[in-house]
């Protein structure tokens, strides 16, 4: 589906940002590159700032006019500052990565088309867009790094593709271990009650709000299997230490 | 708000990403940088990718280690790849920023942490972060240009900034106390340490893996500060244990 995304650029002065441009596309697994009329390309810089998207710089399109780039094109849109005279539907980033793979994912084909480092996309090439694309920044800074504004794009529509693919989002697929059950932290919590009054932190008669507080901290951190025997190991031990019984380590 | 995020780079080889660095932060209205041993800095190649973001680097703090970076932050969140040894909490991008907006709306420090350009962040690093970040990448050519990633993550505070900003009526935090900072964590762990040897649990000939899924189990529950005033406690009076003093409540 990501293949039915291309990305425009037009007329772009300086090639480190073409090369910039394809290794964030290549990151986020789009591989369509399509350049309108750059100033120099291709170029040393171009492929030094690539990094190893070579394959997304040596597949690019070279045409002249924004015109020929969008053939084909069933969706188009443009990155714009929000102030332009001719009033458009305007989209955020996220916004528009939901519109790119919803349309991606019927089989249309897709422009986000990126303007010239100081200018921008002219009017008549704004008008080409169904949607113009606004970067939320810093009002009195606001211009990105070419490399920057496709980087943003280009990760938003990786998250809409991946949260349509079904892919879990990367806490889901966190590899750790069985969590401990609530009837082992039960039994971890008692042990530890019992420690703490061996060692004379608390005191039975006036226990106050001390285990409650201590549940909320461990139970806050989802103790899962392994740590929990850590813990309880660290318990049988102080509890020893508490008796005066010399400690064994297991290699001793 | 957004002056209570810190963005860190550690030991960055080239400039010119510092430079890349600060602008995405400038464009997306975050201010505070700090630098980790810097290979080069200041530098002109800096200075020409910043595009006007001078201020930024002309406020750049430079400093030796990771540790003195974080002084006074109560959340870190430090960039690595998916897979890690030790698992850790991984969140993406947006979730990221859902945190650190979170906690900066209480006035607390936050600091995001990016790694060398091929080596990341160490293993130890990575053990300092309460969270790793992940940002969503094609597995075959996943590794992001550090001005790409900053801007990523600096693009996602932003969002949940303004989200935030827009919200009429401010949605009430949890009441919960104010977080430990990261040095006085670190004064935790190393008293744990010390104890856990005292009682013979950890062997400092042999400590294997001990410490680091302590600190993970610790660190993912975001200790508040009276919190910490009693793990502190207990590990007090489990020295006085171990050392076969007496204990000594206050009632008796």
């Amino acid at each position: 589906m990501l293949q039915n995304i291309r990305v425009v650029l037009v007329n772009t002065s300086h090639p480190g940002n073409i090369g910039g441009a394809a290794r964030a596309m290549k990151n986020m697994g789009l591989s369509r590159l399509v350049l309108v009329d750059p100033q120099h390309f291709p170029s040393p810089e171009a492929d030094a700032r690539a990094s190893g998207a070579d394959d997304v710089l040596a597949g690019a399109q070279v045409v002249a006019t924004l015109e020929e780039a969008l053939v084909g094109c069933n969706l188009v849109l443009g990155t714009s500052a929000r102030e332009r005279r001719i009033p458009w539907p305007l989209v955020d980033p996220r916004e528009c990565a939901s519109k790119v793979i919803e349309h991606a994912a019927q089989g249309e084909e897709i422009a986000l088309v990126f303007g010239r480092e100081h200018a921008g996309l002219t009017n008549e090439e704004l008008q080409r867009c169904h949607f113009h694309v606004h970067i939320p920044s810093n009002p009195d800074f606001s211009s990105l790094n070419l490399g920057a504004a496709v980087q943003v794009l280009a990760y938003e529509v990786r998250m809409a593709w991946l949260a349509l693919e079904g892919q879990a989002s990367p806490t889901e697929t966190v590899d750790s271990g069985e969590l401990a059950t609530m009837d082992e932290m039960e039994l971890f919590y008692e042990h530890l009650e019992k420690t703490l009054v061996d060692i004379g932190f608390l005191d039975p008669q006036k226990p106050k709000h001390l285990m409650p507080r201590l549940r909320r901290l461990y139970g806050r951190s989802s103790v899962d299997r392994s740590e929990l025997n850590i813990l309880r190991g660290i318990l049988t031990e102080t509890q020893k230490a508490a008796r005066g019984e010399p400690h064994k380590r297991k290699d001793q």
